[in-house]
């Protein structure tokens, strides 16, 4: 080694003890001092949870379905709530009573052109024994679906989405008097008997195609992760993005004497016999098909020509159901908080599956406990945070997110005065941090990513988010994430977990997260989703339970501690900003769309390229789009920008302050407020429930987010007046929160005036 | 019926006699006088031919096997000849010897994990006579295959082209000793052995794909058109991109007393034994082996898990071949020009085809016939072209565009002297008009499209072209086909026909045309291409046969008898430039490419993102692009953009004073050089049988066309030096070619200076 080398190395070390004698900036919302503070306990939390504990919880909760009503859901709820008194939590089991089919009668057979019984049953496994629960497993169905008997020939219908009606359209093929036949996929699968019934369809069959859920994914499960011959995805077909929960008691917490409606005036249980199949029990079917090929993207995995129909297949689907009133079980716990005992920061999973849930949800579950063991053991040491922490299980939410809906509906006055935010997971995987939420928590995200250490890398979780974003991502993702923005983006909240009563009814500050993107597999909503899978195939090592235990308590810790709540509304202004720029480049596209058709049929050009052999019909005609009035959107956006301007002005001049003199108690009412701000009064159009201006569920897409959706929706279905109605609400809800941020800035800057 | 509805109609009269009355502009090319006579000629040739004759020639010619070699082959050769003797041409057959290996030994057997002995064969089908010939059948084989005995495991290669092998080095598989599977499409067949075999394989198998080719697409044969699952695409191996023809006697015609090579060097037959096989023989193949899942967009349409090997599967191929020197029969025919005998207007089609070839050639060939009969007819009316016509079908394409190679490369001085231009057409179909060549005759094809009713919409051919380009195409094509552009864009050629020898090779001015696009089919190169399938499942009417042999049978005639050759630079021009766009905007993204993957080298985006249960490689660092020198080429094209304006000018002159005094021998001797001035003196790197500047079949694509291929080429290997030696060879050619069209100009101007 050089003297030369030698220099280099110790100049390196003096930098890096400079670094280290540099003191970090004082955390967001926290002074200098109160930011060490809190960095101290914060390391501490992360140096407990442990994968062994978190691997030997999934094992116990995991050992029987659990299902909403099951016995073994009712004893992991009540064990919950003891483990959580004993770690030092305040905690209670919240029961409703809600609406829950569970099957009576299933018949599925295929009548002609040959007689197929369908075998709607999951084979148990030698290799997997919790796979042989048999008496204790629920069926293969769907839950909310219609009863019925109907026997009518069969329509293939891709994944059933609206679009894939336009295709059938073009061939002249209706669905009316049929059932139809649709894969999972391409939508949530409430959507695609929704479609069915409106466009006339008796009954609808909903099955995992190999291609996108099987064999041509990889081996199957026990070989290997995927889903079986014989798999079958159950699942609610509740009109969760009319409103989730008890279909008998929208809007109020269904309580043993709650005011329930009749089912005949339920609006969200489904009018026709749904049931989900195996690609076993779907092929035959399938393969007796006539009518034209599909199209290309139709084509699934199954080794035959994929037709649509209708034809000599016809099929009988008889189903009945058992409507009971059922016993729900939520456990709330609960750490008092020191300083604001009535603002929550809250953070839940759901505890119920569809089977035995060992992915869904209980890998998620189990990283939420040992988050809430390892904030019991700092209690022990002394640690206590400003803001009450609400720790929560949910159940009943695979059958339409009942058990957080029914518990927030019944709390709705409370929960909005108190509730600072709500962190929700559900099933962990390996791989990559996502999160999304709401736009002023985006910093927040990323500042506790950066702290976590990755359990496959030698970087932190916000590194590897980083690099997948810069190696995944397009031109502007790519550049924002090489440093053109500071934080990385967080997502927008669609539905299909327990976040959607707290932000999309209550307004309520939230974020949803995970890891995942590494392996896969497919045994979702199957006996199969079972410790042994999990173990074998998923998080094996249960590291990145340990990850998402850090991640999510250390966020909790946070806002639990912080003087100032830490929001940042520029991310916010600069996300809804991008939303309104996709609106109009929507509006231009669908306007561009339109005017091409009506040319297209000026030219000819329709009726000179079909082919006289197989002819397709034309798109219709349309009046031409007109120009949309985004400019109320724009003022107010403009208003929130400079509102968020002067709050981050007035925050940064009163931390210097140490915020002496701060009314607190009033800033962070206002603050806490940031999502029930941009609520509308009368909700959005057809599902008055969802009451957010800027995310909800796709009315016709289930899970996925459409956001401005009011104005988002209309677009979609060219109805112009609507978009511009629903433009004014969006601005009306984005001039709201300008105003409670300017308030926020008046409080910081009122500081220097009273002294 | 009122009034003012009759003066409306009287109105409409006279606006239609009005435009009757004005006479059309004269053809491009004729005076106005001669365009009248040519207008007359040409209407009462394209009233002949006839749907019936052309169904019973179908039926007549593909009535046994017609591969290069067979007793039927060499009967249609004579039928034929006789034919066109009858109907008033000067016909002969021109033999040659060509080397023509056919099977000797054929094995293909799995051998472990479990054995399969593969079929390997082709059902004969009840239902379809003409399948039954067993003993005249060529077996499944490809021809020019390697010959060898090879046990070896078996890897999955997907298309097989050098961005599959990218994959496998991404997953650290190497084929080095293995045998490879690959399926059909992506790329020609040939370029699947000759990778495999620069890569180290010892042997390859092709199949055919369920979901490319097969079931998915449809109902197989003969419940509808699609290769069932025993149908194997025969076809040959020969590294045609290299060079096309006899193996032994590249660049001279193979006469029987020809110089060979021996076969130890000839470039062209493959090193390695490849073998096409039926996926109902490759399925258990496939299903057999382990080794990483295949990534989704290599999945076909078997219902296993794709796989890339290599693994537990293990096959054996084993391939022998009688090397004969088989007799070829080109059939030559001639109808002497009145005015300009030495300036040749020719047309082809195959007449060999794989099995009884009722679609791939007959379909097209039929066409040819009825035009043959047509002029014929029109020969015993009184009508004579100024130039001659020659009318040929060509034995051996199938093997390697021998019998049109061979015959190019034996008369090559006498046809870069006199021909004027090559008009190829293979089989036909039903949809729309598909024409690719050299692009100073895209006016030519419009100009005649126009004049040619399509059969199946009240419009005229080239109507429904422009719909189905406004109908798909991209924004840019939409908008030219709406008018901004007059014509119709035609295609540049690569290979694939008989077209490729007069092109690439000699530099004659060509055109490749046919009908296709609706209806569809698997029965390419099988014993199922018969007149049962045809006249079920293709054009079983006829009648875009018929309007095939109007369409090129008007070009024909039109050329024939121009006095100026109807040749229009501009869109030589126009279409050049946008080549040298394409390979500007190519460059600056692989340019960008390579910085993208140094930077997150640099940036550890691979590290963070490799799923260390599931490894990657990244793709290698690699010397950053330099930019290229394209002003060469750009000063080129403005050379000829600037002798294209000088020549209409001075053409149209001309035409206005008849044409009088123009020197039209010299002036088409000029032009009718238009593509030999664009030859490379040294042809192509790396294979100088390949002289064309702007079109190439690519060197590891096979048919697809690669304009500017030895800049384009470069580029895509990374090989800067080499792409600006090549732009340097372009431009060059451009600029001889400006020369000419000066020339031309200057030909025309003299009219005035020398009276």
């Amino acid at each position: 080694m050089t003297r030369k080398s030698n220099l280099l190395i110790v100049a390196g070390c003096v930098v890096s003890i400079a670094a280290i004698q540099q003191p970090d900036p004082p955390l967001r919302g926290f002074t200098a001092e109160s930011s060490r503070i809190q960095r101290d306990w914060e390391t501490r939390f992360r140096a407990m949870p442990d994968p062994a504990r978190i691997r030997e919880m999934l094992r116990l909760l995991s050992a029987r379905p659990i299902h909403l009503g099951s016995p073994y859901q009712k004893a992991n709820a009540e064990r919950l709530r003891d483990s959580l008194r004993a770690w030092g939590w305040q905690a209670e089991l919240e029961e409703y009573s809600v609406l829950f089919p569970t099957p009576k009668e299933r018949v599925l057979e295929m009548v002609a052109p040959t007689r197929f019984v369908a075998r709607i049953d999951e084979p148990t496994l030698r290799e997997d024994v919790s796979t042989a629960q048999k008496s204790e497993q629920l069926p293969t169905y769907n839950s909310y679906s219609g009863e019925g008997d109907v026997t009518a020939p069969l329509v293939y219908v891709n994944y059933g989405t609206p679009a894939d009606y336009d295709e059938l359209e073009k061939r002249g093929i209706s669905v009316r008097g049929a059932i139809v036949i649709a894969r999972y996929g391409g939508s949530w699968r409430g959507i695609k008997p929704k479609v069915a019934y409106e466009r006339g369809a008796v009954g609808c069959l909903i099955y995992s195609d190999p291609k996108d859920d099987g064999f041509a994914q990889g081996e199957v499960y026990p070989a290997g992760p995927w889903r079986p011959k014989d798999g079958v995805q159950r699942g609610s077909v509740m009109d969760m993005p009319v409103h989730p929960g008890d279909p008998l008691t929208p809007n109020i917490g269904s309580t043993k004497d709650a005011k329930r409606l009749d089912m005949k005036d339920a609006a969200t249980i489904m009018k026709i016999p749904v049931m989900p199949i195996s690609y076993a029990d779907a092929q035959p079917m399938l393969a007796a098909m006539t009518g034209p090929v599909a199209p290309e993207a139709w084509r699934g995995g199954l080794p035959i020509t994929y037709r649509i129909g209708p034809g000599a297949a016809r099929v009988r689907l008889k189903l009945a159901f058992n409507w009971n009133q059922t016993p729900l079980y939520n456990v709330i716990a609960k750490i008092p908080g020191s300083t604001w005992p009535d603002e929550w920061v809250m953070r839940g999973n759901h505890m119920d599956g569809w089977v035995n849930g060992a992915a869904d949800p209980l890998s998620g579950l189990v990283a939420e406990l040992e988050e809430a063991r390892a904030l019991g053991a700092l209690l022990k040491q002394g640690w206590r945070p400003k803001r009450t922490i609400v720790y929560m299980a949910w159940d009943g939410e695979e059958h339409g997110l009942i058990g957080s809906t029914e518990w927030a509906e019944h709390h709705a006055s409370e929960l909005q005065a108190k509730a600072v935010m709500y962190v929700n997971t559900d099933g962990n995987g390996r791989g990559y941090l996502n999160a999304e939420g709401s736009h002023y928590l985006e910093n927040l995200v990323n500042a506790v990513a950066r702290e976590i250490p990755d359990p496959q890398t030698r970087g932190t979780v916000w590194k590897r988010w980083q690099a997948a974003v810069i190696a995944r991502g397009d031109a502007r993702a790519k550049t924002e994430a090489r440093g053109a923005r500071a934080d990385l983006r967080i997502g927008a909240l669609g539905s299909g977990s327990d976040y959607t009563p707290f932000i999309q009814h209550l307004g309520i500050p939230t974020l949803n997260m995970g890891f995942g993107g590494e392996g896969g597999g497919g045994v979702y909503h199957s006996i199969y989703d079972t410790f042994e899978w999990y173990t074998r195939y998923a998080d094996t090592s249960f590291v990145y339970g340990r990850a998402l235990a850090q991640t999510v308590g250390t966020i909790i810790m946070r806002v639990a501690s912080a003087e100032v709540l830490p929001f940042q509304f520029d991310q916010l202004v600069e996300t809804a900003r991008g939303y309104a720029g996709e609106l109009k480049a929507l509006r231009d596209g669908e306007a561009a769309k339109i005017a091409e058709v009506n040319r297209m049929h000026d030219e000819g050009v329709y009726a000179a390229t079909t082919d006289p052999l197989n002819p397709l019909q034309p798109p219709k005609r349309e009046a031409l789009a007109p120009v949309l009035e985004f400019s109320m959107v724009d003022n107010a956006l403009d208003s929130l920008q400079r509102a968020s301007q002067r709050y981050e002005r007035a925050k940064a001049a009163a931390v210097a302050q140490n915020l002496a003199n701060v009314a607190l108690n009033a800033l962070n009412g206002l603050l806490s407020k940031a999502d029930q701000e941009m609520l509308l009064a009368d909700g959005l159009p057809k599902r008055p429930w969802f009451k957010h201006s800027l995310y909800a569920p796709g009315l016709y897409t289930g899970y996925g987010v459409k956001t401005m959706p009011g104005v988002r929706e209309a677009i979609d279905n060219h109805d112009w007046q609507t978009a511009n109605v629903q433009l004014g609400k969006v601005a009306g809800a984005l001039e709201k929160e300008a105003m409670m941020v300017s308030r926020a800035a008046a409080l910081l800057e009122r500081r220097s005036i009273v002294p």
